[in-house]
């Protein structure tokens, strides 16, 4: 990598060259900090023992253990102990939260010929947790409605917004008709949202072999993709509008917390929802008839793909259980010698749909291996300047309940003393992959350059970067973090409280068709996705980094360059959204005023020409620009003050408490349009996309559903929101002189 | 189409100002004789009687007719007879051909396990022909050598040099080894002779359902889309070297004629070839272990693509009867009134595969419909200035025999006499398609805009260019020609001789499977393709007016401003080509140098990192350039000249003498390097791709072949061909002033 390192160092000193001082610098620290620092690492390095991940993943995914299963309760205890032999002080808190389990699930073929979906995933030779049906929750989507529903079926693709666009010109219409919709594309959750807004009584969704399955390599068990009867569990809850307890929206469900009727319930589906494998579905798909999918919607069943409606007929009968079950948090802390109530929060779930060896067990067992290697480094004298927590989450999987409820019942401590929350979830072998708060973005670039990847004998900076060159894009000047949307437990953190956030794992060359499926085991994970797990060693020594330098550093290690860079291409983006999406409906309102799509459609295809839509108005962004404009000079001149060095502790202290607080400048109270639980205004889950982020979510998402009115409104709040987020680095900018 | 057409007709007028005379001029006309020939072509078009499309189809397409099959001589006596009754001077004339015909086929896997491929396409209910399988030459690749091979088995992807790429990282050699390459991606010669150039020792390509099957559509006979069953047969002879009977390269196939010893044939394959059903690949690709195929070379088949080599071993058997074949040329005549000595030609073959109906039929029977409404026109009077001849070709199917050996044998004359040629083959439904010489497209786009759409009310120019519009793509100026590769008989009179021609036929509402296969059936082309015929109707309204115009023009329709500009545009991409050719190899290299393949590779897979490879010089363009500027001078000149009109019928002569000649003028007796039987130097098919055109091919294919100091010898020869046009059209310019 020399000749290109050269060219690569060249830019990054361009851009970065009032602090790149190589591996001896450490942001946030003075030059002797910084020294002492990186020796406590290299000695965090030396303690970190793979075998362990190994041997707690063996464990813990030994049995299916969801959310109120026996097992669970089990690895909380195990988990507990653990954190109470290294030292930690550790409680665990529990919240009984709504938790459907199915009773019944019936999906039945009735006509032109009866299948009956099996509904089951068989035993795999050679993989024994296969076998543990007894215990394990089958293949259902939490949170979907009671139902008992029969009707001509209809074949939607993704089941997206444009997908249905699709079948309207068609003249499809799924009102009182049952979907069966192909998972990915989204978050399983808009699938039966979309489709109940368009008129359907129930949603079928299946993973079709091109997206999961053979077309994507060997299945299991001969390799780990999915085979025919894998089926993907999930919750389906309206995690964009809200996620945690639904029946206490807002706040922690506490013994004495008030419970809303399930009746109430609006996150729910609205109608009944069920995931079945390809074997299943292709019985369905293959007796559709009516008009041809678009080639573009075809996955790869060994057919030709029909819309429908019918002559397939399809039954689909759902009852759950509406219990409350019990979500176990394990919060296991160490206190902090110098800022006690500033805390570092490290964070990963334990429960899963099955035996979640992957999901979540291998983030769990890196993040158990970081604490206990951090334990050593105390048991020799170490203490962290701040408190460190490690949180074992429960019921992630149904929708962030466990870390909701924790955050929601904790929130004015955490808006108090939260520096930062760093998550993962399930990892793998491969490359890195990160995204969090961009004001944390420099701080991380300097980690992903110390840490080397354990197969190749380069940063995984490097290793990363070479994904980009490789593709022929230019070299990273330095590691990019990803937008965080939801998904895992970051979110009420993030999005709720504006808590500086990251969320990390390693992948790449460890896919695999496992997730939320019963073969989600030790032993694929051992085969397959990080065989020694060596990129889990290597997961333990980045993600220890960041809660140690966090923990440690004399000044938060935030600065708002990157950010201010990042948001400025964010507004580029949504200027141009705008743009581009007035010059797609005047071209579009064109092509219709002229005829061109009766004249390019072959009139025996019956393709109705679309109707011309609404105009989209110029709207004024100046205010946003020029918002943009005073942001950009005041990270510049705290990153000169800052660049300084500072002399005074007391003004250390002072700065801190600013930097500390200043992600939540990024939030309102009144949360985003419909939907208040989210307050970050930079950054969340999209509406119609479900994990994927939305940046800038107020105005990009109210042009993308064509609220004109909104963005107005919207434009107005984010300008508010980036003045009084310039205020404040302004403020500590004063302290720093 | 109303507001769209105000801003076309702008653009239009901006470029082409100086010859827009609407719906009134005809390019070639005098006013007054540019009203006689529109008076006459509404004559034309009240006697072309769709029904008899459908039952010559019925009547040509009612038994296999493939060359020297009894069947194909009653179809020749059938056309000779039809056209004798309209009043044409009848010719047949015979050569007999070299046409191999399967004695054994076999294919079976060995191991691991034992499979017997079928080989067969069986009966289809309700499509009678379909059963005529005594008569049916089987699923076979003619000009396959015999061979008995027995090998593992690779899967090649498309077979073409890119996929040889791809298996030399993965250490996979073919050598010794049969492959397997799905049909498209190229012509089919390509793959063996690719295949053998690696060193494999047998060849095997089939119809993936991806791109030739049920993931198109419903198949047959529910729908067109190619069956389990269906096989492609066709021609593997080296057609990108030399097209005609191998026995007698580069001159007719007569009586006399010398005739090399088979032996000696350098046009067949190295290695034996079989064509298969996806129904016969499946259980050997499924038997393939090894490797896993890149995600893009994937089918959709419903298994995981492995690559090989093995463990899956096939024995190919292959043996034929080498025998001369007869293959009749109908050739009949209108002799023309002005300029007898001037020949227009039209031209679609008849011999099939199998049943033939879409090919060639359906664009045989337009083009008898089209002799034939011309002789009622004879019948009240109406006289060609020029030689009008209509000509049904046999022996196109393997390998153009028939054309060739005519055009071979006829040389001298047809290079003195032939004005230009005009072809047809297969045809369906939907937009009107073309291809030819740019010295006509000017010409051509003036028919395209009075011939009207047979469903839509608008021309067959506003309906191809709704394409346009709709794909967001700006609206086209005018009927844009495309450039003649290979595939039907134009190539000799094209591309050996220089002979201005076009190809064309409707297409894009008609796609199927049935190309080359048993299932090329009336029925399914009356079903499917062009239910009555109504595209082919409108066919012969657009070939009649290109033959009838070019037979009666005053001064012969060539201009040179559009070649000019088109050839502008090719020069542009050669130049393009060599910069990005030099950029990709000097990114590659750096890449290399700099071990980013192994960083981004995963250790576990074993991908080698590319070598580094040639870099690719800076070459002298100039030359080109200036030949350029010269020839835009001189088409602008000659362009300002023609617009004034002639008065000395003595300088008419004169000038239709030059331009008659002029597409020979872009040929060299020396032919292209190493295949010296392709002359053209703008337009010939790829080496490599070989239907697919490759324009400025002497210059763009050494430097895609990476032959440095071929691109300089070439750049030499095309600015002398440049210059050579130049002289002429400048001496044509002095006879019109």
């Amino acid at each position: 990598m020399k000749r290109l390192y050269i060219a690569l160092l060249a830019v990054t000193f361009i851009f970065f060259s009032y602090s790149s001082h190589a591996q001896s610098s450490v942001m946030g620290f003075s030059e002797t900090a910084a020294k002492t620092q990186l020796d406590l690492e290299s000695e965090f390095d030396t303690q970190i023992v793979k075998a362990n991940l190994d041997d707690w993943m063996k464990y813990m995914s030994a049995r299916p253990h969801h959310v109120g299963s026996p097992y669970d309760k089990k690895v909380v205890d195990f988990i507990a102990e653990k954190f109470k032999a290294w030292g930690y002080d550790v409680r665990v808190e529990k919240f009984d939260v709504l938790f459907p389990t199915p009773k019944i699930r019936l999906l039945e073929m009735t006509a032109p010929t009866k299948y009956k979906a099996s509904l089951t995933e068989p035993a795999i030779e050679g993989d024994e947790s296969s076998t543990q049906l007894d215990e394990a929750l089958p293949g259902y989507n939490a949170f979907s409605i009671d139902g008992d529903v029969t009707a001509d079926l209809v074949f939607v693709n993704y089941g997206l917004p444009a997908d249905y666009e699709e079948l309207e010109r068609r003249g499809i219409d799924v009102k009182g008709k049952i979907v069966i919709a192909k998972y990915q594309g989204s978050w399983r959750g808009i699938k039966p949202k979309v489709a109940a807004e368009k008129g359907a009584i129930g949603c079928i969704m299946y993973s079709d072999p091109k997206d999961d399955g053979y077309a994507k390599g060997d299945v299991y068990p001969e390799g780990p993709y999915k085979n025919e009867y894998g089926v993907q569990r999930g919750a389906v809850m309206d995690l964009p509008y809200q996620p945690g307890d639904p029946l206490t929206p807002g706040y922690g469900a506490t013994d004495d917390a008030k419970r809303i009727a399930i009746e109430d319930v609006t996150s729910m589906t609205k109608i009944p929802v069920l995931p079945i494998s390809y074997h299943d579905a292709l019985p369905l798909l293959k007796a559709l008839k009516g008009a041809v999918a678009p080639s573009d919607w075809y996955g790869a069943l060994p057919i030709t793909y029909h819309i429908g409606p019918g002559p397939a007929k399809v039954h689909l009968k759902l009852e759950f259980n509406w219990d409350l079950k019990p979500a176990y948090d394990v919060i296991a802390t160490l206190k902090g010698s110098t800022y006690p109530d500033e805390w570092v929060i490290r964070g990963n779930h334990h429960d899963a749909w099955v035996h979640g060896a992957n999901d979540p067990i291998s983030g769990l067992v890196a993040m158990m291996e970081e604490a206990r290697a951090v334990s050593e480094l105390v048991k020799k004298g170490f203490q962290p300047k701040r408190t460190m927590m490690y949180c074992a989450w429960g019921a992630e999987e149904p929708g962030l309940l466990g870390s909701t409820e924790w955050v929601e019942t904790h929130a004015e401590e955490l808006k108090e003393k939260a520096v930062a929350y760093i998550n993962t979830d399930g990892t793998g072998a491969g490359f890195l992959g990160a995204g969090g708060s961009h004001t944390l973005e420099k701080f991380f670039n300097q980690i992903t350059h110390v840490v080397e990847d354990p197969q190749l004998g380069v940063s995984v900076f490097d290793r990363r970067n070479a994904v980009e060159l490789a593709n022929g894009r230019p070299a990273w000047s330095h590691y990019k973090l990803g937008a965080l949307g939801s998904g895992s437990d970051y979110s009420p953190f993030f999005q709720h409280l504006g808590i500086a956030s990251f969320n990390m794992g390693f992948g790449g060359e460890s896919s695999g068709g496992e997730y939320h499926t019963m073969y989600d085991s030790y032993k694929l994970y051992t085969r397959f996705k990080d065989p020694g797990f060596i990129y889990g060693g290597t997961l333990v020594k980045v993600a220890g980094r960041t809660s140690l330098r966090l923990a440690n550093a004399e000044i938060l290690p935030f600065e708002f360059q990157h950010f201010t860079k990042i948001v400025s291409g964010y507004l580029d983006e949504v200027i141009k959204l705008s743009s581009d999406l007035r010059k797609k409906a005047d071209m579009k309102n064109t092509l219709v005023d002229n005829n061109v799509f009766n004249l390019v459609n072959n009139p025996k295809d019956n393709l109705k020409s679309p109707e011309a839509e609404e105009v989209v108005p110029y709207f004024n962004f100046a205010p946003l620009e020029n918002a943009m404009r005073g942001l950009k000079r005041a990270s510049n001149k705290f990153a000169k003050s800052s660049s300084k060095g500072l002399t005074s502790s007391k003004n250390n202290i002072a700065v801190n408490a600013i930097l500390k607080d200043m992600e939540r400048e990024l939030t309102r109270e009144h949360g985003l349009p419909k939907r208040p639980w989210y307050r970050h205004h930079i950054y969340a889950p999209g509406f119609y996309t479900g994990y994927g982020v939305k940046t800038l979510p107020g105005v990009r998402e109210a042009l993308e559903q064509k609220e004109f009115e909104e963005v107005k409104r919207q434009v107005v709040i984010l300008e508010n929101v980036l003045i009084g987020f310039t205020a404040k680095i302004e403020e500590a900018t004063r302290l720093l002189n």
